[in-house]
Parts: C-alpha cells; sequence; structure tokens
C-alpha cells in the first residue's frame, strides 16, 4: 500500500526535484480557489465539513483522551467550541516510541510515498483547511486558503523533495572491488540503512500554523521519525486536521497512526517544555518568539533544534521610477494580514535629504506622506480592506499598537478599528505608520503587527548600514530595495552577504516583499538571528537520518 | 589563477562526485609508496626534506611569531626539535576576519580549485608527510605514510567533492515566470549566492593529524570559511606542513594566505577554548577525548560543532567457519598502531558455552586462548612487529596498561616493551588482552591504546545486547560481527539500527574493522555518542555555508 503511494506520487516527485534545482515558477497545488481547480462543490463542501466541526469534539481515531482543550477565541469572533482530545506528554512519546520501529523498518520508499499521499489529500481538503485557518489565525479568507492551503502543501512538498534528494543518493548497495596488483581483487557488499533520528516535535505557530509547521513536520516524517505535532493553543485546529489526515494515510497503509500525534495543550501549561526536554525527541521544529525559541537552543541540547523566530524586517528606498508604484507596492505588504507575518516590512529607510525619481527630487516628507496616504488608502473601502488585512490574531498584537501610539511619533498612517461586515466581533485594526529618527533605538526591535516607521538616514550609505546592523543584531527574513542606481543595489548585495538575508529589488508590480514562493525562493537564510535554517535546503533535511553500514565479504 | 586551479582539477573532482554516489573502490592517491607512484626520488626526497627541517625554526611565509612552540616529545624518542610560531588567539581571529571577505567573494569554483590545488601538493609531499606523521603519532612508517599521507587526502578530497555537491545544486540564476491567465506572465530573475559562516576552527588530535583533520578543514574552507587549524601541541607538524602547503597555493592564487592559520601552541595553555568561544568563530571540527569534546558542544554555542569523541569499539563472536582466519584477522586489528585507532576493537563478547565451528564446539577458552595466542604472536619477530604496533604516542596511554593489570583480570596476551631496532627510545608495547567476564562493569568504557578483553556472555543474545546498549551509551565507530548464522546477523543488523553503528560481518581475510575507505565508507554515523557526524556525507557539509538570494523584475 505504501509501496503503492510513492508509485502513485513518482512523476510529482520527479518534477519537484527538478524544480528545485532549476528554482523556477512550479507547484503542484493550484493557488487559485476555482471550481476548475477544485471541483464545482469544493467550495460549499469544505465551509460546510469546517460548520460540522464547530462545537463538537475532534475525532482522532485510536486517542484516548486525558483531558480536552479548545481554542480560547477567534478573531474573527466565531464560536468555534471544539474539543480536542488532550495526552499527556509521557504517554504521547511512549505511543510515539512504540509506533517507531516499524515505522523505521519501512524504509525512505515509505516514507515518502506516505508523505506525499498526506500530502494530496490536505491538497484535496483546502477549503475546509482555509476555514480553519481564517478563524484561528484571522488572516483573510483567501490569504488563509492560499498562505494555509497550497502554498503551505508546497513547502510540505519541498522538504519531502529534499529529504528524498539526500536520502536518494545513499545507494541500499555497494560492491566495492579493491584491485591488489596479480592477485584477485578484495571484493565487498557494502548495504547502507537509511535511519532516523528518533522522535520528531513540531512546535506550531497562531499566524501560519500550516505554512510553518509542514516543512518541520514533512521534513522530519519522509526521513523516518514519528513526529508529534504540538499546535499554539490558539491555533489547533489547521493541525488538527492534518494530523487526522496523516493518521489515516497511515492506517491505510497498514502503519501504526501514532506515527504523527497531536499534543493539543491548553495556553500557559508545561507540554512544550516537556516534550521539548524528553531524552527520546531529538528532532524539534520551531516558529514563534525569539525568547521560546532561545530557550529550545538553550535547553533542547538532546535534539537538532530547528528555530523560525523574530526578526526587524527593512526597506531602503534610495531613488525610484514611479513613487506612485513603489508606495502602492508597499501599503499592501504593510496591510497583507496587518503586518502578521514573519516577513512584513517594519522599518522603511528614506535618506532626510530626499531622493532622486523620475520626475525629479522628491523631499523624505514628500516619500513618507506618500506612503502613509497609500497605507491610509488600503482602507478606503472597509470591506475590500478586511479581506486583505484580515483580522489582528490576539490582543497582544492589538495592544502593541497601542504602545507604538504611546511612543509619541509623528503619525504618518492612523490605526483603526474597522467593522467586519460578515463578523461583527473581528479584531480588525489598520496599518500604523509612524515617522522616526534613525537614532531611535526604540525601533530597532520587533514590533510585530500593523506597525511600521518610515525612518530619515543620513543618506542612502547610512540606511545600508543599519540594515546591515539590524540584520546581524535582530536578525531579518527580508529586505526590499528601491534604487535606480546599480551601484547601490551592489553595495545591498555587499551588506546583504555579510549580514546574512535575503533581498528583493524594485518591488513594484504583483510580487510581495512578504511571500516567497516554495521551490524558487528560500525562506530565511539561517545565517541571522531570525531563523537557524532556511526553508527548504539540503541542510535543512540532512541531519535529520543517518546511515548505517554493514560490510561482508563476497 | 585560482579558476586555473579549479578546471586542472575538475575530471578529478567528477570522477569524485561519481564515487560518493556508487560507493565502490576509488582513490586519485596512491596508498602504495612504491616510485611507480612517487617518482624514484621520492622517498628519500620526502625524507631529506623532513630530516632538514629539524631542528630548525619552521618557515611560514608571512607568520610574525609572538612567540614559538615545540613538540615536547616524540614517541619514537627523535627529537624534533622544530619551533613554530606562535600568535595569539585574538590575532589570529584578526587576521581571518581580515582576509574573509575576499574569500567570500572568490566564490565555490575557487573555494573548491584551490581546496584541490591543496590536495594535489599534499599528495606530492606525502614521503615528507609520513616521516611527520610517523614522529609525532607513533604511528609505524607504512601507516604513517597510507593514514597520513594518500589516506588523509581521499578524506579531505571527499569533503570537497560533498562541498561541491551541495553547492553547485544552487544555480548562480534562476528566472521564475509565473503564469497570470491571459495576462502577461511575472517574470523574475532570481540570483543566488554561497555565503560562508564565518571563521572556521579545527582541532587536531595526537594519533591521526591529518586523517582526522582534513575532513572538516576541506570541508570549511571548500565552503568559502577562512580556516584556523590547531594542532594538538604533540602532533604539530603535520598540520603544519599542510598550513604551510596551504598558504602557498592561496598566495599563487593572489589571495591573502591567512585563509588557512596555524595555531600551535604548547600543551596545557586555553588556546582552543579562546579559540572556540571567539564569537566570529561558527564552525568547528574536533577530534578527541569525550571530556573535551562535551565541553566544545556545551561551550562554544555561536559555533556549529562537529565532534568525533571516545567510544567503546566491539567484536561478537557467535560462531565460525574457520577460529584460525577470525583470530588473525582480530590479532591484526587488535595490534594495528597498539589500539589507538578511534575504531579499534576492545570488547570481544564471546558466549561462556562456546561457540559452533566447521570443525565442531569451541569452548570460551579455546576461543580467548586462540585469540591471547594470535596477539602473543603479532611480536614474535620484534622488528616486523614494530612496523605494525609502532610506538605509544603519549606517556598516559602507556600507564594505562598498568592501569588495565591492576584490574586483577586474567591475562591471555601479555603486554610487553619491544626494543625497536631503529629508534632505541621508542615507546613500544604488545597488546594486552584480558579475559572477563560480562558483569564486570569496569570494562564498559574506553580503555584507549593496546587494551583489550574476551568477555564472557550468557549468550549471542546476551552479546548482542550488550554490543547496542554500550554503543547508545558510550558510543563506538566500529562493531565487527563473527556469525555463520544468517538470522544471528539480521539481530545484530537490528541491532546496529537502533543504536546507530555500523558494523563488518566475518572479517577473515586483508580487511579490518578498524579500517574505512574514502567515497565508500561512512566513518562514523553521527548517531551514538562516539561522533555528532559522520566522515562525510551531506549533513557534513551542508550547514558549513549559506544562500543569500536577490530577487528582482526582469
Amino acid at each position: 500500500m505504501s509501496q503503492a503511494f510513492f508509485e502513485r506520487h513518482q512523476p510529482v516527485l520527479e518534477q519537484a526535484l527538478a524544480a528545485a534545482r532549476d528554482r523556477g515558477y512550479w507547484s503542484p497545488f493550484a493557488e487559485s480557489p476555482s471550481p476548475r481547480n477544485y471541483g464545482e462543490t469544493a467550495a460549499q463542501d469544505g465551509q460546510a465539513a469546517f460548520e460540522q466541526a464547530l462545537g463538537k469534539d475532534f475525532a482522532l481515531d485510536g486517542v484516548a483522551a486525558e483531558d480536552w482543550v479548545s481554542e480560547a477565541t477567534s478573531p474573527f469572533g466565531l464560536a468555534l467550541n471544539i474539543r480536542y482530545p488532550q495526552v499527556s506528554p509521557a504517554r504521547l512519546i511512549a505511543s510515539a516510541q512504540a509506533a517507531a520501529a516499524d515505522w523505521r523498518r519501512a524504509g525512505p520508499r515509505t516514507w515518502v510515498g506516505v508523505s506525499l499521499e498526506i500530502l494530496a489529500r490536505l491538497n484535496r481538503r483546502s477549503f475546509e483547511m482555509a476555514h480553519a485557518v481564517q478563524h484561528t489565525t484571522g488572516q483573510g479568507f483567501m490569504m488563509a486558503f492560499q498562505a494555509g492551503g497550497p502554498h503551505a502543501q508546497d513547502r510540505g512538498l519541498e522538504a519531502v523533495t529534499y529529504a528524498w534528494q539526500e536520502m536518494s543518493r545513499i545507494p541500499d548497495v555497494a560492491l566495492w572491488e579493491k584491485p591488489q596488483g596479480k592477485h584477485d581483487p578484495i571484493r565487498m557488499e557494502k548495504r547502507f540503512t537509511i535511519v532516523p533520528r528518533g522522535v520528531a516535535l513540531v512546535i506550531g505557530c497562531s499566524t501560519f500554523p500550516t505554512w510553518n509547521g509542514y516543512p518541520g513536520l514533512f521534513a522530519s516524517l519522509a526521513t523516518g521519525n514519528p513526529v508529534i505535532v504540538k499546535p499554539h493553543p490558539a491555533a489547533i485546529l489547521p493541525l488538527a486536521l492534518t494530523v487526522q489526515i496523516a493518521r489515516d494515510v497511515l492506517r491505510e497503509a497498514g502503519l501504526n497512526p501514532d506515527v504523527v500525534q497531536l499534543a493539543a495543550h491548553a495556553a500557559g501549561d508545561d507540554t512544550a517544555q516537556r516534550l521539548a526536554l524528553d531524552p527520546a525527541v531529538k528532532l524539534i521544529d520551531f516558529t514563534g518568539s525569539s525568547a521560546n525559541g532561545q530557550w529550545l537552543e538553550d535547553n533542547a541540547r538532546q535534539a537538532q533544534v530547528y528555530t523560525e523566530k523574530a526578526g526587524v524586517n527593512q526597506v531602503i528606498i534610495d531613488s525610484v521610477e514611479d513613487l506612485k508604484a513603489v508606495v502602492r507596492n508597499l501599503a499592501f505588504s504593510l496591510g497583507l494580514y496587518s503586518g502578521q507575518m514573519c516577513t512584513a516590512p517594519q522599518n522603511i529607510y528614506v535618506p532626510r535629504d530626499g531622493i532622486r525619481s523620475a520626475e525629479g527630487h522628491l523631499s523624505f516628507d514628500d516619500v513618507a506622506a506618500a506612503i502613509g496616504a497609500s497605507v491610509e488608502k488600503l482602507s478606503g473601502d472597509p470591506a475590500k480592506a478586511v479581506e486583505l488585512i484580515g483580522a489582528i490574531q490576539n490582543e497582544a498584537t492589538a495592544q502593541r499598537i497601542e504602545q507604538a501610539r504611546a511612543l509619541g511619533l509623528p503619525v504618518l498612517a492612523e490605526s483603526r478599528a474597522l467593522e467586519h461586515p460578515q463578523f461583527p466581533q473581528a479584531r480588525v485594526r489598520t496599518p500604523l505608520v509612524l515617522r522616526a529618527e534613525a537614532r531611535d533605538v526604540r525601533i530597532f526591535q520587533e514590533w510585530f503587527g500593523p506597525i511600521s516607521f518610515v525612518i530619515a538616514t543620513d543618506s542612502t550609505a547610512h540606511s545600508i548600514e543599519l540594515a546591515r546592523e539590524t540584520v546581524r543584531e535582530h536578525g531579518a527574513l527580508s529586505l526590499s530595495v528601491y534604487t535606480t542606481d546599480e551601484q547601490v543595489a551592489e553595495q545591498v548585495q555587499e551588506a546583504a552577504e555579510v549580514a546574512g538575508v535575503s533581498w528583493s529589488l524594485n518591488l513594484t508590480g504583483a510580487v510581495f516583499v512578504n511571500q516567497t514562493a516554495a521551490f524558487s525562493d528560500f525562506h530565511g537564510t539561517g545565517a541571522n538571528p531570525a531563523a537557524n535554517a532556511a526553508l527548504s535546503d539540503s541542510a535543512f533535511v540532512a541531519n535529520r537520518f543517518r546511515v548505517v553500514q554493514a560490510r561482508r565479504h563476497v
């Protein structure tokens, strides 16, 4: 059965391997929710399935609940009231270990086949997932569909692809024949077996539970490790659905479904710590705050720890062809999901003496005002705006807007609460944009949420230096640069190499700095404090398995 | 120039890539010191060069000595009296950083080309290196030639090969073209730049300074990192020669020779600690004691740390075709370099009720006595024996023989001091083999040196269990099994997968468990406490560089 899964998906795997090598555009999972891609009834079916689940106990076959937990609140105010079975860390670990031996023996083709089948089924349930992601993270529906569904599936497939690439280069068996001059050669048969590292733990975040969770989940699963998926207590449903589907596939393949388990738990308890410190846990994938990520790196020493933490993303404006196109693109990036993307820009550097443009000199105030106006314009039509900016995932982020206001900086775009036409209880805030000086140290830290600063610098050289040093000290997942001067682009390239951050030049069209595409863009570099690994590359998968060799004479 | 190096060695690199994929026998560096391979005068030239260096200041162009250090003693008693320039850790780091930017900008083809040229030149100086290795490590000349020369070069080349394999799969540039239905596609150009991690540190050992040092040195160098090579204070010369050659090649390539530096220092000072904890050091490769390796893993948290530490290597004897062939192979393994190889067997398990053989039942005592006799026989001809067993690298290892005797266990082969015909001061000891019981906890730890135990177990199942648990607790780099029963072999395979150790079956010929061949055998697995990485695989190189991406519309 599991071999059948591998064979079924092998053509896609082959394409994925080629895509990861060429790094052009490629995805097997349609990002458009059109009926042409997903079928005429997919949208209604997905919505119905989501609504069916509301107010009920979530079904995870074969799991004996010791307690029950629910998401506390929904950013859109919808009452989910779904109860998830809670299992103690000790029992989760014991069950993972009990499932480990057969999973190890199943071998790479089964690990990869099962992983690919899970992804294919996740894809078919993208509409149901979209509602689950929307009502836990606060993303607008379209983003929840794309980022929570096909784009997350792409990132999962990408991890499986790299895992297969690394594993499949190890031959099962080799003949070693060493010449001995006139004598017969020495001949040995060598067998190579891929072995997993141990129990893997995936710690999900509240904003992109699937997109950020799938790379680690599938990288560990596809290399033979049983995986415990610990969702953020505020965003359980998307990962619970994922685990449910994974267990179905495992069961169908005749395997123990405890190869993938859900560690649902209530906010504030010590589930994450107890799991992370268990000696059996050898792999941890984490997305979340710098404090929690650092704690894992410092304390879960028995495990290989992959972290994506916080950062300060930056924009350098040196010179422009068309300011309107620049600020339109930038405003969209600032507004998208209310700046709650780990790649959303925060600090925008503009020389205080202004910039060159095709229409002539533009003062700092011209640029700052244009950014502010463009951001304000986003919320001109609230019904449209809420689709873009979504809802604020949690109250702490909403309160951070107040803290930013309290800095007392001049306001370029005011943050306002908007009423959502469909969900009156939704926590919706438009982006706040403030004007700041480069010497203001308070802004050189992460202000997570719809908060950004247009910062007056001494020059573009100063902007580049600020960007470089901020990346080195605080980390960053994105850097966006606007310049018409190829020499400035070269200086940015040098700074980016030194600081270890990827960057985008002159984004004025339909590509936004927040977005990265699987198989083409590496998400994060692993070279600055924002993340210790990139999604995905060889380094992300190569340490998740080892090779045990047996040799004998033939 | 450096591009020329790449082109010159590209054919070898292509063969190496194929060899690492097929894992058959392959080496570009002849292991036989025959004049046919190295030229008529190579042997004399190498010896002359070695003797020329004795009693002099070691020449490292462009290095300003702050002090001078020498190896304290030679295992063969030869007075080396070579003085090496000592440079403070702070200055070494500053010089590495000063050389780093140009080295980074030189790019992968230069990093790999320079690395391959260094290896080619090291090969030509294999005789000189053999003397240097012999008189620092205590290895017999032939082993010093092979393991210190061509085999070490193989392992260096292997690391470069994996580095190139991982780096070359990242395209320099990609065109990303995303369809937009009826509209023009979005087209972006994406550039990918490989960037190094930072300053790399290689901490050498006293027994195999080149063989164990080259994988880390060349893996870091070939991925663009400047490398500081810190030799063991008792085995400076082999790595000093290596650094000298590396600096020559760098200078010829028009690069700053400080890309590779020597950190010679006296025993007992804090050079290693100061270098390892420097924030600029991002990669550390270490071979040595478990205590020092663990200290690095615990404290050098700013760096990626690769360690090869101690272990307890084991032999399981279940049943044999021909006991004579078994014990002959085993005795050779025990004698080779006096058990000072990290892969040398120590604990030999034999069921107390004896074993099956083609000639009928053999009692435990039959087997134990045969092992003892075969080991004693090794030293029957002292002049031949010293070539095999070499000298004891340091006095602590010699004293460990006394500590083993003090266990009060029955002696199967007595350790004796032999006089070396050429070097009367040489510290030569024949192997000690003791008889032990499986319940004796004192033997389940590393007894580094010419010390081994033949251990009575309850059964082969008990032997396998002991082997598995010893690997899990203490680590191991090798496991050797003798059985004529395929079912036992399967049980060992299962135990090896669980414990994460590679194993060899029925070695009775010209292959010894201590030996691993580059491009075919992984040295270590990274899956048990003896080493956290294998030499070499993707995992060993993939974290030594990162990718910085730049994208723009086209």
